[in-house]
């Protein structure tokens, strides 16, 4: 079955500096920044015409590690299920590259790396950033690489507005775009729901101002952020799916500890999170997913047109963070501007999460769209 | 028309305590808490058969003041465009009450109140409460003012929680009965929101424990979750209509300072819900809405059979927080158990708020139900 691809087995996570020119990154909102470290990983062999390679882009809390296993880890990378031999990215095929994204917390410049200035993490000192920003970097990447034309960017999510900002950035760059849960623009309700987080965060005395390198982390905070994007990832019915009214088996500690099934998976979905994740990041990366405007007050039709790159949209009929409204406003601007889409809505139950789950489907359409995508490049080369 | 009947004018929060048997109530989960306060308001005058009082339950923040003015204040009720002179709740024809629940802050015994065993606010000494605790203790005002049967017991939200309480606890005791926008009981996806708040107010370190009265306030955790229950009351729409992606006009104190018109908005309401609420009220109330569960392991049809009272169940189409199949639920467990239900499904862009502010349909159907009661009554009388 499809599904059972062949694992990657052992990957690492490499790193690059951009140590001469781009030494700084000029950032969208003015000033600049660097010099700029990315994490990444890569899969597959890039072939000799350098036209396999597929970057993927990584959701809120994701990270370059998005496949395969590193050493002493029992879990693999992300998406897995995904990418790998005989996999949907195929990487008996392509040459896959993901990268944590700037301003990240996982190997790639973010708040908690050194500010070479001060010689002490940046904390709020980082400078606000943008979806362009994050794009702009994994351009250089791309360069550095020595990829001219990528086959294909896709991702989920925040993912999802990473591959839409390519083709606004640098559209000669791709040949196709796999767009996933995703949106042109983020509504009030999901700039709101953001906007919890941070405050949350924001609220722990622990956060300090951004300033809590090497002191108590704003946990408790971080935590409420997590569970709240959680209740976003899932549906009602995968909630009740998984949950129910079910009550924990808990000696209660205090009053108003766990009582219910779904308030354990919760809390320690939330306060596990700080282990691998920086407050800071959260704040930075959630702000710049709000900001994202592809239509950039010039509509979307007019962003796209005279794109060359072919769309493959997604979207879950149970999602509710990113509703298929979302993605349907997108394939029809596609449509709008003359550029070839494809739009599939799978029904799922899984909600927003479906991207990471729902691995048959997918597998289908994205093995079929890159391998057309794959035969129409080479027919045009 | 009939959404603009004339206002009750100045009306007055009233106080009974239970100080002679029963001086202490029996708690659905053990235990015995008084006595007793009773914080409540009556508009309109009882009839001299006593059959034309209507009960009036509210939700979460809601408290005894539904309706008229308090002196000095600019803002009525918060359900005054429902009832007055004229009003779906008439009071020209019916005399309406409504009290603050137990385990309030606005008057009722609660946590903020003096616990008489130790002379300092009980906090977390307040024993854990139930809806049918709450019911339980409005019954005991009922008798107090005289009503051995109500016409009717009404409301939206943790409201119509307290209506289907009455029903499965006092059956005999209403003629009819008016769930709107509620649950038989929660699932996970609502326990996991309100979970969410009382999170973001445990992590606040001024919580204490409980023990913050006459000290700094948890105000930023309150905040917080004030912040998530309005995301959940209004709709994706709604939002979209008040804020769009419009940016505030701010010079920005720092950094992550509200940029969208939606953060200011849900910043607002969240620091300024301190002023007006206590948070161990919203730890408890939570806590007892979570909890609620009508089919009480028995199932709805079987808690609903034999039921006299009449239903009218609205549920309104963008509500999210309490989607319709909810509302469709209980309806249907009426049906079978042969319970005379009229369902209404409204068509309102306003989510959760729309029991609020949706008031010519629910005035028309409020009304028309309401007399085909009063006739039934007098009929049988």
């Amino acid at each position: 079955m499809v599904r059972h691809g062949k694992s990657l087995g052992l990957v690492e996570t490499q790193y690059v500096t951009f140590a001469h020119p781009p030494d700084e990154l000029e950032l969208e909102g003015g000033g600049k920044l660097g010099p700029i470290t990315l994490a990444y990983e890569t899969y597959g062999k890039l072939n000799n015409r350098c036209s396999n390679a597929i970057l993927i882009t990584h959701a809120l809390s994701g990270d370059a590690h998005a496949a395969g296993f590193h050493e002493g880890d029992k879990d693999p990378g992300w998406w897995d299920n995904m990418i790998g031999p005989g996999k949907a990215f195929d990487t008996d095929k392509y040459f896959v590259i993901c990268s944590n994204v700037l301003g990240g917390c996982k190997g790639s410049t973010g708040p908690s790396s050194i500010n070479p200035k001060t010689g002490r993490p940046y904390g709020l000192d980082f400078p606000i950033m943008t979806i362009k920003d994050i794009v702009h970097a994994q351009k250089h990447l791309v360069d550095h690489l020595g990829i001219d034309k990528l086959l294909a960017v896709a991702g989920g999510s925040m993912g999802g507005m990473q591959v839409l900002q390519w083709v606004a950035s640098y559209a000669e760059r791709l040949a196709a775009a796999i767009p996933i849960a995703t949106t042109a623009s983020h509504s009030p309700q999901q700039i709101a729901f953001n906007e919890v987080g941070r405050q949350a965060i924001m609220a722990d005395p622990n956060w300090n101002g951004g300033d809590y390198y090497g002191k108590e982390l704003p946990e408790k905070g971080l935590s409420v952020a997590r569970m709240v994007g959680h209740i976003t990832y899932m549906s009602d019915e995968s909630m009740n799916d998984k949950f129910g009214r079910r009550f924990k088996d808990t000696k209660q500690p205090f009053k108003f500890a766990a009582d219910f099934e779904v308030e354990g998976y919760l809390q320690h979905r939330g306060s596990n999170f700080i282990k691998r994740f920086d407050p800071n990041t959260y704040l930075y990366i959630t702000k710049a997913i709000d900001y994202f405007d592809l239509s950039n007050g010039k509509g979307l039709v007019s962003m796209l047109s005279g794109v060359k790159a072919r769309f493959l949209l997604i979207a879950f009929k149970s999602d509710w963070l990113y509703p298929t409204y979302q993605v349907q406003e997108i394939a029809r601007a596609c449509k709008r501007a003359g550029v070839d889409a494809t739009y599939c809505e799978l029904s799922s139950n899984y909600g927003h999460d479906a991207f990471l789950v729902e691995v048959e489907e997918q597998t289908h359409l994205v093995k079929h769209f890159l391998e057309r995508v794959t035969k129409e490049r080479a027919a045009h080369a």
